[in-house]
C-alpha cells in the first residue's frame, strides 16, 4: 500500500496533521500503538484537567461562604472522579477517531517501524509513503537517583488512576504536572511535599509569579522545598510497621534530611521518544542537544522526513505540537508558511491558574534585551474583584523600548484563556498603544491587559 | 478657574477620559452627580455580575454531582450577597477615584450645567476650559404602557438591591439586562416569565444562538413569551386578598393575555440623557436618529466639545464609551487616533454565557455581504468538555469570500472572555488561515475558535 503522508504517532501532533492533510485530499496513514490522542490526550493535559475541575468544584463549595452561598457536608467520590476523567477521554478519543475518518486517514494500531524515509514496517504489512512525519511525542523521565529501583512510585499515569488517597504524597519535581497533581492532592486533602531542584517551583514560568503561587500553596498547607536535591529513595515501614513508606534524602544548603510519605510521585520532566521504531534508519542530523534538527518548516536533514511535537524536544507542549503538524504538512502540501516559536503560551492549571507567553523578564535579561515591566494587581479587574473575594493575583507585561509587547504572564483566573490574548499581541508584534485600541469587553478578567498597557 | 479638559459624568467615559488626559499632564476637572463610575460600576455591569457570581455558585453547589462531589444542604442569603455586591462597588469606586487623584484629576461632587463651549456652572462655581467632554450616559427607558404610572415596578437599580425574594417576577424586555436578572432570579428559584416584543430574546445577538439560551432557560422553569406586546398594567389582590399583585395584560398572535406576578422589572432599554445639564446651550447637530453627531475623533459639530458613550447611542456599551474616551482625548492631545466600531464585542452573562463580535450573520443579510458560516459545537474544546459536563454550546465564525473573519458568535463559558480573541481578529481584519497560525494553548476553551478555523 502507498500513501502520500505517513505519520507514526497518533498524539496532538499526529492526529493534527493526519487531520489536516487528510482534509487537504492526500492520502494519509496513521500509526498509533497505544490509544488516539496520546499522551496529552489519555494521559496528559486533557484528564488532569478533568480531574483539577472536580477538586474546583470540591474547592468552591468549600468556600461558598465567601459569596453567600452556605453548603453544609461537602465531599468527593475520587473512584467517581476517575471513572468521570475516563469517560471525558472516551469521549474526546473518539471525537479525534471521527475526525480521522471524515478525513479518509488510515488508521493502524500497532507499533511502528521505520526501514526506510519511504517504507514503514508495522506488523507484517510494509507501508510506502511519499513523506513520512516522525511524531513520537515524548516520554516520562525517570531520573538515576540511587535507591529508585526499588521503591514504587507514581508517574503521572499512575496517579491519574489512583482510586485510593494516601495520607501523604512526596513529589520530586515542581514543574507543571508536579505543581498540577500537588494542587490537586491539597485540594483533597492529602499532605504535600514538592521538592524542587531549582531555586523556584515552575522553571520557564515568570518566577516571580511562580513565587507568589508557591505562597499561597504554602499557605493552603504544601511543603516546599526548593535548592533541593534528592540523593537516595528506599523504603521504610510506617510508625505501626503495618505499611511501608517511602523515605526521599535529601541535600540542601541547609544539610541533609529526609522526607518520609505513603506515596511518592516522579515529575522531574519529560523526554523525546527516539527509540523503538527504527529512527536510527534515517541517519537524521541532531543539534547540539541531541535532538533532531529541522528546519522552519519542520523538515528533517533527509527531504521528505519532517518531525513534529515533543520528538522535536523544543517546547513539549501539546499546542506546539499541533502548530509543528500544520505547518509540515503544509510544506508537504507546497503551501508557504514556517514555524514561530515567538508566542508558545504555557498555562499551569493550579488555582489560580498561572500563564505566559512570549519572553519571561529572566529570558530578556539572559538575552541582553532591554524591556520595561508594568505590574498590575489582578483587582484593577472589577470582573476580577467580583469572582475572587479574598484573591491576589497578579499581571506583568513585558514591553520593548519601542513599546512592542515581548511577553505576558499573569496569576490568576482564567490566565489560561485570557494569555492567548496576550499571544495574539506577541505573535503579531503589536506595540502597547495598538493593542490597546482593541475594544475589550466589560467588564472581563481578560480587561486587565488594557489596564496595563 | 481654568482647566484644559472638563468632563461631564464620571462613569467610564468621563472616568476613562479624566485618566487618560490627567496622565498625559493635561489640567482635568470631573463633574459627577452621583457616584463615580457610573451606572456601570455602580448599577449595572459589575454589581450585576457579583449577583451572577453568587447566584452560580449557588448552582454549582447545587450540581456539583456531576463532577462527583457531593454536597448537603445548599442555601443562600440575599442579603448578604447584596452586602458583598455593595462591598465590591466600594472597593472598585475607591479604585477609580484612586487612579483620577493619582492624575491630579479635579473632581467636583455636583450637578453640572454647560453654559458655553468654554463654560461650565457647578454650584456657585464657574468652571472654564478649553476642551468640553460630554459624557453623561444613559438612562433607563420607560415605555408609555397604560398604567404604568400606576403599578409598582423595578427597573435594574431596585432589583440589584430588593433584599426580599418574590416567589413570581414578570421581566418586560428579554435584552441583556432583563436575560441577566431572569437568570438570576431563576437560578435564586423565582418563577420568571420573560415578555419581548421581538421574535427573539437579546436582540442584536446571534439569533441562532440567542434561541438555543433562551431553550436552555426555558428547560429551567422561565416561561417566555416572544411577539409579544405589552398593553396594560395594573394591580390586583392575590388570591388570599393579603398582597397585591401586578397584571400584565398583553396582546399576540394567539390573542391577549395575562400574566400576574409579584414584582414586576422593566428593561425594555436605556436612552442616552441630553436633559439637565445645559446640552441645549451648544446647539450642537444632531444624527437623523436625534442623537448628538460626532466625527471619528468624538468631537462634536462645535470644536472643542466632544460627546463620548451612551451619551451618543452608538452602543451603549461601557467599553465603548471607554474607547471613545481614550479617542476624544487622543483628538485634544493631537495624537492620531480614530474609533472603529468593526469590533465591539457584547457579552451577556447568563449562565451560560453568550457573546458575539463584528457582524452577526442577521445584519451581513441586512448589508448584502456574503459570508460563509463554520457552526462547531463546543464539545470540540476538550476543556469545555472537562469543565461543561452535560452541558451543549456553539461556536459560530462568520468568514468572507477573502476568508477575513466577519464576525464571531459563542454560546458556552467562558464566552465573555474569550470572545476578545475573536475581537482581536476582526479589528485586525485577520484572515482565517493567519488567525489560525497563532498558537493557542491546550487545553482551553479558547481553542474552539482554532478548531473552527
Amino acid at each position: 500500500m502507498k500513501y502520500q503522508v505517513a505519520i507514526i504517532g497518533g498524539g496532538p501532533a499526529g492526529y493534527t496533521a493526519a487531520e489536516t492533510a487528510g482534509k487537504a485530499g492526500l492520502s494519509v496513514v496513521l500509526f498509533e500503538k497505544r490509544n488516539l490522542g496520546g499522551v496529552c490526550l489519555n494521559e496528559g493535559c486533557i484528564p488532569t484537567k478533568t480531574l483539577l475541575y472536580s477538586a474546583k468544584t470540591y474547592d468552591n463549595a468549600c468556600h461558598a461562604s465567601k459569596y453567600a452561598v452556605s453548603v453544609s457536608e461537602v465531599s468527593f467520590d475520587l473512584s467517581k472522579i476517575i471513572a468521570r476523567k475516563q469517560k471525558v477521554v472516551r469521549k474526546l478519543v473518539l471525537g479525534v477517531k471521527g475526525k480521522l475518518t471524515a478525513g479518509n486517514v488510515t488508521i493502524v494500531t500497532g507499533e511502528a517501524s521505520v526501514i526506510d524515509k519511504n517504507h514503514v514496517l508495522c506488523g507484517d504489512e510494509t507501508y510506502e509513503c511519499d513523506n513520512l512525519l516522525l511524531c513520537t511525542g515524548s516520554e516520562t523521565f525517570i531520573p538515576p537517583i540511587p535507591g529508585v529501583d526499588t521503591v514504587p512510585y507514581w508517574t503521572h499515569r499512575d496517579a491519574l488512576d489512583n482510586k485510593e488517597l494516601p495520607k501523604s504524597l512526596a513529589i520530586i519535581g515542581g514543574g507543571v504536572i508536579g505543581m498540577e497533581f500537588a494542587s490537586f492532592f491539597n485540594s483533597l486533602g492529602v499532605e504535600v511535599t514538592v521538592i524542587e531542584m531549582l531555586d523556584e517551583i515552575l522553571g520557564g514560568m515568570d518566577k516571580e509569579l511562580s513565587a507568589m503561587l508557591r505562597a499561597e500553596y504554602a499557605k493552603r498547607g504544601i511543603k516546599f522545598m526548593l535548592d533541593t536535591k534528592v540523593v537516595a529513595l528506599s523504603e521504610v515501614a510506617s510508625g505501626n510497621g503495618d505499611t511501608q513508606q517511602i523515605q526521599v534524602n535529601y541535600e540542601n544548603a541547609e544539610g541533609a534530611g529526609c522526607v518520609i510519605a505513603e506515596r511518592l510521585l516522579m515529575s522531574v520532566g519529560r523526554r523525546p521518544v527516539t527509540k523503538g521504531f527504527g529512527l536510527e534508519n534515517l541517519n537524521l542530523d541532531k543539534t547540539t542537544r541531541g535532538n533532531i534538527q529541522v528546519d522552519g518548516q519542520m523538515q528533517t536533514s533527509v527531504p521528505g522526513v519532517y518531525a513534529c511535537g515533543d520528538l522535536t524536544g523544543f517546547s513539549l507542549l501539546a499546542h506546539t505540537a499541533v502548530r509543528e503538524a500544520e505547518v509540515a504538512v503544509h510544506a508537504v502540501l507546497g503551501k508557504k508558511d514556517c514555524m514561530s516559536y515567538r508566542a508558545i503560551p504555557g498555562v499551569v492549571y493550579t488555582n489560580p491558574e498561572i500563564a505566559g507567553v512570549g519572553d519571561t523578564e529572566e529570558a530578556l535579561q539572559r538575552k541582553g534585551i532591554p524591556y520595561r515591566a508594568v505590574k498590575l494587581p489582578m483587582a484593577y479587574s472589577g470582573r476580577f474583584v467580583a469572582e475572587n473575594e479574598g484573591i491576589n493575583g497578579m499581571c506583568k507585561l513585558l514591553l520593548a523600548e519601542d513599546n512592542t509587547v515581548l511577553g505576558a504572564h499573569v496569576l490568576g483566573n482564567p490566565a489560561s484563556e485570557i494569555i492567548t490574548l496576550a499571544g495574539m499581541a506577541v505573535e503579531l508584534k503589536l506595540t502597547a498603544s495598538e493593542w490597546k485600541k482593541m475594544v475589550f469587553p466589560h467588564p472581563t478578567v481578560g480587561e486587565i491587559f488594557k489596564e496595563a498597557l
